[in-house]
């Protein structure tokens, strides 16, 4: 599975000594845009062909936090393709122990402001090789 | 219904022209502060009692964004008590319409590192006037 | 002189139990939106003028930090105005005790792209009453 | 000279297409932590020694902006070990073009809160080498 190592940075640590939620939705950015680079679609590209992507859902379950010196990665699959839009499911690992899970739903927009489109051909193939069924 | 008002960051703007989507759990996190506070209990004196709370899910759905320029405001309800933990309701406004959803789930904790506590009764008494049923 | 209040985030505050140092640099952009608007020139007015302003220097010295819990403000003052070029001088208060003093300086650019442009008349003229000899 | 890589955020960039200001700092505190490690005094080792960091001074100068897909890093150098404090100096490069430098002055406290704290010997060791006449 793809995995996409994560630095913890000092300022992501809060009071209470551990990463503050919302950076997690920082990284599931990083690591999604990691993972279309790995997978063979670059981000960059696929705003050259015209496209973009926008997050209309977000969740994430925490079963504990991570510090400042852990050692941090998450990991990338795709839980679903839409018609118009696709899910990718994360895990946060602490070493090699789960620490959160999360999911990311995106819509696929044009930049010319036309809206909603399907997800492009290229962009599904490369996606699909990556579906999980969990 | 508990409305705080959101002055949204010049730096919460991405290049997509909106607020970046982890900015929101910046903003539930200031608006659950000042919802407590408001519902009687303030977050320091929860503390002080020996009690703090940690996050244990979100989930947040957009239907569109914000802007830089926009009124902004979250309204924000209980949506469910349980035995250690609570639900918090939030939605999004700009101006009068709503733009995002989300809800966040609290464990209680006792700060002395014994773990999860029954909501303590002040807690429970502050929230309870403030459920909706949906 | 212009005082902004400053409600300082939980998600600020760091593992020390001080706001993390780049934040400042945040408030003093919230800060700076606020003191146009209160100068009579708006920072969506400058815009719609054809202008933009450009960050090319920042300095900031503190004598201490501040929590979550303390009360916050940022006084704004005008420390010299250039041909095309304007710098403005920030306090940073907990109750009426400074903790830290900063200084950034902004470069007026056009929107469409030719560059560097001399402070068009009503920015200056909103900017001269506020300048402060220390 | 130590060069810390930085891979840009897509929350870091503004509605100018811009890194905004404030992550600067971020990076700094990054590359501060991977060159102190790489200096043979990891963060963490400095704390267990008893003693801490605390900025009292930055400073940043831009000459231009750096975007998302700019390939980025940030050179530290020291540019002055005093008693209690020290200052490093950054370069950041898109690619082998600078295009912002900044120095952050830290004072060295103790953890027991004792105050202030001559720069220990170990410290002093390890930033020596790599003070810079510029």
């Amino acid at each position: 599975m793809f995995r996409h190592p994560v630095a913890v940075r000092y300022l992501e640590v809060d009071a209470q000594g551990v990463v503050f939620n919302m950076w997690y939705l920082g990284w599931f950015d990083d690591a999604m845009t990691a993972f279309l680079a790995d997978s063979g679609l670059p981000y960059a590209e696929l705003m050259t062909a015209g496209y973009d992507v926008m997050l209309v859902r977000s969740e994430i379950d925490w079963s504990s936090g991570v510090g400042f010196d852990d050692d941090v990665a998450v990991e990338v699959a795709v839980d679903r393709i839409g018609t118009t839009s696709f899910t990718l499911a994360f895990t946060v690992l602490r070493g090699e122990t789960p620490t959160a899970r999360g999911r990311t739903t995106y819509v696929v927009i044009a930049l010319d402001d036309s809206g909603k489109q399907p997800v492009p051909d290229r962009l599904r193939a490369a996606l699909e090789p990556r579906v999980v069924t969990s």
